[in-house]
């Protein structure tokens, strides 16, 4: 049984903090989205793919829902000592991981190689893979102009309207190593309840990705991001109201289309049509939560290829 | 009165200290040794000029003999479980000065620029110039081989025998803004008591420096490194002894040459001939000794200019 999911960062960590619960850690992928990625004062910050490392090692700072426990601010009080830029919180402990992946870029590796030697050197089972070595870099076009996505998200904490999403350097990247054989091969492929303008679709605009979700013979089952007819947290709602898609199942079914063969929904919430549903309490709070959304969406998946 | 000291790091900081003791800070100007600068991990750091960063602002830890008072090491820990580099020790506090200065330095602004601003966010009156703005690189021939001068000094905590010293890069290596002019326009220049042959003569290698020292007008003062004929600390006399070189006030003034006028010695030390000569103890160890040794120092060049 090999389980691949396409993940953003917090939310898709708990499906597959929920999957390994489930499933031996060598039967779990989780394809990663890069978009968010980017540079900030010359390190190289993978926000999802680092959010993937320190949850499935244990090292996250769970109350605050991103960054690593145990972690102090010496570097940011004395970098914002100097001048330096202090909108993008950069702990000590977290600041070592960019600085190493920037001069491991630096020197020829890909960042697929990387993500697989800290995964290892975290003790993961499950692998992990960028979903492209190439810059894809998500933008926004909004009421205060364009933004990557960091200034969007955390220098303005997502206030600008958003009128259009784009993905920079999509069209000529190329899925990382693993990425297409993970979604070919696999016995079932979910699409985590990431943000899915934001996080899911960067995946999406990889070229190859799509086509390899809708020609997978694996069922491929998305865990909607809507519970009890909202967003749990980010700026799913706001967003979905700006774009002008009606935050609903149906709108996550219809955005993603072929690409997905089912969809598991949050108790009492609308049940689209055309596609599998099944439902339960999609809100992740603890372990046992996580591996229950994790094995309805599995058991879904076999249900979709009759097994 | 204005006054230009050329410096390498720990030595060479409390004689500045001690010219702000006995001198108005815009009176002072430090041109720094970067032949020690090195990029590690990415980063590019540059020890002599961080030490006059840190000492004159108060900053530095004074126990420890480098880096900064105050100082956390989780980004190394952290470091070190990624599999990275240990062996050169980087500071919570004192990584945020690399990473800004790297990515200040990638987006075309000058050494020179840089550290002028920090100093200036650091509350230093002095002037800090590093010698230049261009790559040079202390390299030494040695028995275990080729080694840039951090992994001679820290990695290998100077074991290995120094046969030869190189300075990478110095040939076409321009000054730095500003350093010709601070030996030109000085009322007196002073010689740090840096080790001449790693600290000092990187800056004499420079082209143009050992010239301005021979031809300004102001008189030039070195404050020996030998204190009753030893080596205060560091690989002075080991290297001396490697290289052939007796372990006396005649060496170093015999090594500076006409480069400089006159040499303060340590009491009861050798006394060469042919320059002028002022004696003191000149152990720093506290605040009064700096000022002590930089006033002396001072009273020298007066006396060499006839003042």
């Amino acid at each position: 049984m090999k389980v691949t999911v396409l993940t953003g960062g917090v939310g898709g960590a708990k499906l597959v903090l929920g999957l390994l619960r489930v499933l031996p850690a060598d039967a779990v992928t989780a394809i990663v989205n890069t978009g968010d990625d980017f540079r900030h004062i010359g390190l190289h910050v993978s926000p999802d793919i680092d959010t993937l490392l320190y949850t499935l090692s244990g090292k996250s700072n769970l109350a605050q829902g991103w960054g690593r426990a145990d972690e102090s601010w010496n570097f940011l009080e004395s970098l914002r000592d100097l001048g330096g830029p202090d909108w993008f919180q950069l702990g000590d402990r977290d600041v070592a991981l960019h600085v190493l992946r920037t001069a491991r870029l630096a020197g020829g590796e890909g960042l697929d190689q990387i993500t697989a030697d800290i995964a290892r050197r975290f003790g993961i089972g499950a692998t992990i893979l960028p979903m492209s070595n190439d810059r894809v870099a998500t933008r926004l076009d909004t009421d205060e102009g364009d933004l990557d996505f960091q200034h969007y998200f955390v220098a303005r904490r997502c206030a600008p309207k958003v009128t259009r999403i784009g993905f920079d350097g999509a069209e000529t990247a190329r899925p990382a190593p693993g990425v297409i054989a993970a979604i070919t091969d696999a016995d079932a492929v979910l699409v985590a309840p990431s943000n899915p303008f934001l996080s899911v679709d960067p995946l999406l605009a990889v070229p190859g990705i799509r086509a390899a979700l809708v020609a997978t013979a694996a069922p491929v089952v998305a865990v909607s991001p809507i519970i009890g007819g909202k967003a749990v947290k980010g700026p799913t709602a706001k967003l979905m109201e700006e774009l002008g898609i009606r935050l609903a199942n149906a709108s996550i079914a219809a955005h993603y289309g072929d690409c997905i063969d089912g969809l598991i929904i949050h108790d009492g919430d609308d049940a689209p049509e055309g596609l599998a549903i099944a439902r339960t309490d999609t809100l992740m709070h603890d372990d046992a939560d996580k591996a229950r959304v994790a094995q309805v969406a599995l058991d879904l998946a076999a249900r979709i290829a009759g097994r």
